[in-house]
């Protein structure tokens, strides 16, 4: 795509012009526009789009045990395939053109992400328990591999094995999964230290902090990509740096389920530790935004630390936007993005319009109307499988 | 106005049907739209769109000495006016009708909202040192007078006294202000409690905390309206009880300046203080989103207070529409709100799209329109004079 009258970064400084982007020759007309990476969202539960609202108000886990369990028990893949066509567009309308997701029905996933024309990294949740989808862990990491030989390699889904947590898997689990993704050269995703108790509880049967048994038992390296991170020592962040793997930030999920912790996200960059940032799912934000949650992420370490230079507008737009391949286009004249004495800035603080988002050379939304499916059809079906499945 | 087919709360209930609100007869077709009470923002500084973004990730005394207030000494009258605007197309478009504004040149921001159709109640930030408005607190009181004096009773633009903190304000001069307040019957607006260092000061100079210090000298009553207070004491909680004043709560502002205090919520509601809700000014959000200011006010205690139950949606919506004598429409099928399970929830934390809004009897918005101004041609104006005030 040539991109005409650009207004963009170069080198952390704003400029316009024409870019080259992907290998098509088609012209289009950016004028007016700035032009960013698009974001990536590392951790989401995509199709939980169908319980956002659902039992609000009610402690972590009554609302578990008495709204989300029973939901999620009464899945199928159709409602999960309607609830991720559903966040696709959220997405696509916030300007995200890549999510790491680890829900049930991977395939229902999987079929959404190739009609709306951006691109997902899909993983089962193993644990060692039964669901909807499969009947224990086992089961679980068969599907997760025959997901890995099925895909396509080059396309826009591809898979990852995601280990639910150190709670719901065993050792052996654990074990497993990462023998998987290191068969395929594929990245394991997992939940760590979200909670107090469960460090607690680790610490408690292991001797050991969560991060530090997962690098016991050999589970930490690039490929490994850790969600939440709210309840870290020291020596995990050192160990965290020594493995060069990943975290994801969850900032809003993390205060609305009241976790307590929060991510030390300058100790882990002083680290050398890559921060993703994710939104979870939206049961648990409620949203699927990722210029929200990069004020969230920075106006939450500033709180927490007391300190209004931390995790300052371009630290989390880096975080919002790890490994982007793809290009978000936001309307330089709306009211948030005015007046333009610093973009990213206004993106992250007061948040932005995304009227094109152009994903594998295509644009996928073209001044606000998405390109790839019939969004009004999709809300409809969606509505009506999110109430069916509250009934 | 007569408004057919509206989806709306009655009695904590979603409802559907028609309703009447104002005196016309016009009718209005809400199908497909979930009509609320509007927002009113109880503190900002609307004209501060012009430093939107200028400074960021400074340290607070830095930021303010280098940045903020060397471009307020270059403010003038029709400055201000352009920013206000801005700000009003901002607030519309999310969907507030009314605000309570501190900033200098107060005439200029009542042509601003008289022009936009919604509601302003405004006031004169009184200090003892000058300002590009006035040379002392005295001057600035004799304006604040003017004001109160010119004042079209029953209209959209009211006005109230603004001295602006304990820390920027003699005790004479808060007398007086409370004087001029209660001749006329209108608020008192001012900054309390922000930072610990103010709440120190305060204790060391008069042996009193902030609202202490305020009650000692005979200033607090229903007609008391005081901002951030983040720093409060058990004793202070009950005096604001026992006085029937009002705080307003501005959590994105006092985590984005890490002001590190948070407002004791459920305390101040046991005691049954009002709480109302308010961004603060676009310098320091930097949005003007009632919204997101619900998510931020829900998300803050709920973290804070390690109680995933603390600061419920339904607590929050009324905070933030406290007083409201308007209404707003959202749309039912933006993918924000979506599916229907909460539709509360739905506004607090994931946000939606306001299509209209309906001010003392007219449509200010419509169907996603501003009708009332130019909104093309304020944006340009807009980005020219902040452009010219950053130089």
């Amino acid at each position: 795509m040539i991109i005409r009258n650009a207004t963009y970064f170069d080198g952390g400084k704003i400029a316009k012009g024409d870019l080259h982007h992907g290998p098509s020759d088609e012209e289009f007309d950016a004028t007016g526009k700035f032009v960013i990476p698009a974001f990536s969202n590392w951790h989401t539960h995509l199709s939980m789009t169908l319980m956002r609202g659902a039992g609000e108000g009610e402690k972590l886990q009554d609302w578990l045990n008495n709204t989300i369990f029973p939901m999620e028990r009464r899945l199928t893949p159709d409602l999960v395939y309607k609830g991720a066509m559903l966040g696709l567009a959220e997405m696509i309308r916030t300007g995200t053109s890549h999510f790491i997701d680890m829900y049930y029905f991977a395939e229902s996933v999987a079929k959404a992400v190739e009609a709306s024309g951006i691109r997902g990294t899909l993983g089962t949740p193993i644990t060692e328990f039964g669901t909807a989808y499969y009947d224990d862990a086992g089961h679980a990491l068969r599907l997760a591999e025959r997901q890995l030989k099925n895909a396509v390699p080059g396309g826009r889904v591809d898979y990852c094995v995601a280990p639910h947590s150190i709670y719901l898997c065993s050792k052996e689990t654990l074990l497993k999964a990462k023998d998987l993704a290191r068969k395929y050269g594929v990245k394991l995703t997992t939940h760590i230290s979200e909670t107090r108790k469960e460090c607690v509880d680790c610490h408690k049967e292991t001797g050991l902090w969560p991060v530090e048994y997962l690098d016991s038992i050999g589970l930490l390296d690039e490929n490994t990509v850790m969600s939440h991170a709210a309840w870290l020592t020291k020596m995990e962040v050192r160990i965290l740096g020594d493995r060069h793997s990943t975290v994801v930030h969850c900032p809003t999920s993390n205060m609305k389920l009241a976790s307590g912790g929060v991510m030390p996200v300058h100790e882990l960059l002083d680290a050398g530790v890559k921060i993703a940032l994710g939104t979870d799912g939206a049961a648990s934000n409620n949203s699927l935004n990722m210029m929200q949650e990069m004020k969230f992420a920075s106006l939450l370490q500033k709180a927490h630390r007391w300190d209004a230079t931390a995790a300052p507008a371009p630290v989390v737009f880096k975080m919002a936007t790890q490994d982007s391949k793809d290009l978000a286009f936001i309307d330089l004249n709306d009211v948030r993005m005015l007046p333009h004495h610093d973009l990213i800035a206004n993106l992250v603080y007061s948040g932005g319009a995304v009227t094109d988002l152009l994903v594998d050379d295509r644009l996928v939304m073209k001044d606000g109307v998405i390109t790839t499916f019939d969004e009004a059809k999709i809300k409809k079906e969606f509505l009506e499988a999110a109430t069916e499945l509250l009934k």
